[in-house]
């Protein structure tokens, strides 16, 4: 953590921030890495079905069109000849295949530690940790608007966690903290307690100049070089159906200019802002975000772009919106169908409807994380700590989710289903016999520390032993862990200099009054 | 239920059994359907690595051999030329292959009411209640021994879901029925509390004849129609590593010779009785149940049988079992690559290691289940109640588990996927337009009551609706719902006649002694 740790190799990779693994005290994690997904995707659409679904979609850009409450956004894509009135715009097959083939299949993002670089594309699937919303939960303080105290306990648990790969939007809205200032204090609590890939809010043009900014003297790298490769991300949605709006469209076009990811993603609740058939809502969804994506590579041809999908389907009785359900499973694979078809990297979402952090979240919350490493997303956002349909982080959940990611990265990992000689083990089964046990055999002896997943908190316990250990329920377990994660949290080095310039950075912009706050 | 509803059909298909669906007012659940799984497996060996595990199963079972513990098996493989020293018996590859050749990749099973007939092969999936746990927990009464009134209460949930497809073994061990007599007791309740396929533990050839007879008894049947096709069947477990013990060969070998199903299930726990390597666990797995397979294809060539697999892993740190991790995953997904391979119907089942009916018992049972799902699986056993590695049966979890099949139920179901134009909605796209809704169009208005998966025990409400209402956890909405299902609970439909002499069987078989109990 001393100053000139990564002083000397500031505009290279490898800083030391992935020396002391923070934390690492409290449990036993696996180390970082990006899971690569070696199963063929889950496909329920035939080759019929992608190309009906992708005409529908072109039909829905050529014939309805799109809203583009941008000025700047229409004017661009008047010139590049699509037919605009107003604000709608209708852009035909053609331009728009054009322009996707353009965007490129895999980037990569290189945050301030490059030893935490996130490949997006490709079988590579990161994780991203709950983003936005407005509240938070937990076992203790039961439900509460999101404060800025609470907003740096999630930036903790997203650095701590290797297996959270980004550290995406605001785990909670920090509402203590003035909107003209708040992208600042968030951003520098962002970039100096953890050292994984940030994100701006597409949320005005000084916020997301704000952060581009911030990231770039975070990583002391000069503007060239910020502009050089992908060092932080958007992530925008359409307002559906059909429109995006001008903020949205605004940060998007500021970061496609510089290079920097942006992720589209549609929020098309089946029944409510999409049509209430799957495929109906999946073309709606995919017109919207290759809309977007059309106007990027317009902009800046080649600038890395991922498509996002949030279909899901609302409860009829309620109009609420559901997560994890059968409807989002096959609306999340079809999706990765035509993401594949248009060569273009995926994001889908770890989500549930459940309240609280108990069985009806898991099983909806598994539903949706095994949808994305079926469907070959490559960014799975909200992975771990998401309730109430997004409308809740709660820590208890975060600790729990990522038992499940962890179980993932573990499932992807060749030696769990390798043939070689060793693992067939004839000999070794030979030498046990009938009847005998493998427990002290020299085959289990080599191997039994790595043989298996060691979960962090499951209990695998018997009924009696975890009984009078307490009989601790796991959303419990959950709670006790969180809080010594935190107790012993220690933030990742970081360059001195780096961390003296970001504070002058938002000192003066803060002097300067921020950001607008008429949105 | 008046005597003469099922006489006049008595030994057709189709009694009145199926008119009135039990309890069917205290939830709304989905009719009884198989699900057949649309998608490829998720099969994570290449060829070389299928053939690798064959030849290795092929080698255990030629090189080292298996122990069976059962005389007249012994005679029977040495008649067909297996070479026997004692117990082990080994068996070369081209008689495996030939006796595998002769059992049927897809066979029904038709209980008493014939449209509760099961299909077990080719894509369908068909779900079992949770079987064999000596003990039961619930909220109320937490663990304690199991006993009859336990188990009648957990068959009656085994009949009123109609997910539930198969009333496997006996959901709690009813320690208050002597064991002399404690299957006369159980097959009876079975048999009368539910009308669908029900099993015969293959303990003692006096319990195993009863059964096949109290079954036939209860369809009203001849015994000539008994032998003519499936009715019931049983499932033996291997003595691992290696072994076969008396009374699960003879109980199969009873079966086998009248036609009824054997499904073997070798118990592999991958550290413990198994290779700590997965690859060696399923070929050991293998051999032994194909072993098993082999004898009874000899004893009655093209008998119905099913492989099936329960290898998981143990925590190296207590020698617990575990269930539902990543290995236990991969492990079932390889097992199903081999079924394919030998064509032969699978079974594997929806487990977890967790205490009570929290998040970590739903993520463990999320995932063995998708593992089914994506595997092959025919026959899910344990796919609903069972809590600490199969120690304890919970109605909670009961519940709980049926949303999760019913939505796995409807996760196979086309609709879903479609894309005709109805399903594209191009024009319902356009008429709602930018920035509308899709609540109120005639698109969701014809179709709002069936587009989406309707769940019973999920609460999809917001926070504060939910907290209104008491801000009830899952485990409790289902421990108030299982209580209600049990209290509004009407037996099926049976025949008068048969139900009479299933009674006076039972009376004299008890009056008999029932059956030894020196096992």
């Amino acid at each position: 953590m001393s100053d000139d740790q990564g002083r000397k190799r500031s505009r290279a990779g490898g800083r030391a921030g992935n020396k002391a693994r923070a934390g690492s005290a409290v449990i036993e994690q696996m180390p970082w890495r990006i899971p690569v997904v070696p199963d063929r995707p889950i496909e329920p659409l035939d080759d019929e079905g992608v190309q009906r679904i992708h005409k529908t979609a072109m039909r829905i850009l050529s014939e309805i069109g799109i809203e583009f409450l941008n000025p700047d956004a229409v004017a661009i894509l008047r010139k590049a000849g699509c037919r605009v009135r107003d604000t709608n715009v209708r852009m035909d097959e053609d331009f728009v295949m054009e322009m996707l083939a353009h965007a490129p299949a895999q980037f990569t993002i290189t945050p301030r530690n490059a030893d935490r670089a996130v490949p997006i594309g490709g079988r590579h699937m990161a994780f991203v940790n709950v983003s936005s919303p407005p509240n938070a939960w937990d076992l203790e303080r039961g439900k509460r608007t999101g404060d800025f105290e609470t907003f740096k306990e999630f930036m903790k648990l997203t650095q701590y966690f290797n297996c959270i790969h980004i550290a995406g939007g605001y785990p909670v809205e920090p509402v203590d903290i003035h909107p003209s200032v708040r992208h600042l204090d968030c951003l520098f609590e962002k970039l100096t307690l953890t050292d994984k890939v940030v994100h701006a809010y597409s949320l005005g043009a000084e916020r997301v100049e704000d952060v581009m900014e911030m990231t770039r003297i975070a990583a002391g790298l000069t503007q060239d070089e910020f502009d050089a490769a992908p060092r932080m991300y958007t992530n925008i949605n359409s307002v559906s159906p059909l429109k995006h709006d001008f903020p949205m469209l605004d940060g998007a076009m500021r970061l496609a200019k510089r290079g920097q990811p942006v992720v589209v993603t549609p929020f098309t609740l089946a029944g409510a802002m999409a049509p209430v058939t799957m495929a109906g809502a999946v073309a709606l969804s995919l017109a919207e975000g290759l809309a977007a994506i059309v106007l990027l590579q317009y902009i800046n041809p080649g600038c890395p772009v991922a498509i996002g999908t949030f279909t899901s389907n609302v409860d009829m009785k309620s109009g609420a919106p559901a997560f994890g359900t059968p409807e989002y499973m096959r609306a999340t694979q079809m999706t990765g169908q035509l993401a594949r078809f248009y060569k273009l990297p995926m994001r889908s979402s770890g989500v549930c409807a459940g309240n609280v952090p108990d069985a009806q979240s898991m099983w909806e919350t598994c539903n949706s994380l095994w949808a994305a490493v079926q469907s070959g997303t490559n960014m799975v956002y909200h992975a771990a700590g998401w309730l109430e349909g997004g409308l809740i982080a709660s820590p208890e959940k975060f600790v729990m989710d990522c038992e499940v990611l962890q179980m993932i990265q573990r499932y992807c990992e060749a030696p769990l289903w390798s043939t070689s000689d060793d693992d067939l083990a004839f000999d070794t089964i030979r030498e046990v016999g009938p009847g005998g046990h493998y427990f002290g055999c020299q085959h289990t002896q080599d191997r039994y520390q790595t043989a298996f997943y060691a979960p962090f908190v499951s209990d695998w316990r018997n009924y009696e032993a975890w009984q009078q250990d307490g009989g601790v329920w796991t959303s419990e377990r959950a709670h006790r862990l969180y809080k010594q994660i935190l107790a012993e949290f220690e933030a990742p080095p970081m360059d001195g200099a780096c961390r003296e310039e970001l504070q002058r950075f938002v000192a003066r912009r803060k002097q300067e009054g921020g950001a607008p706050t008429d949105f």
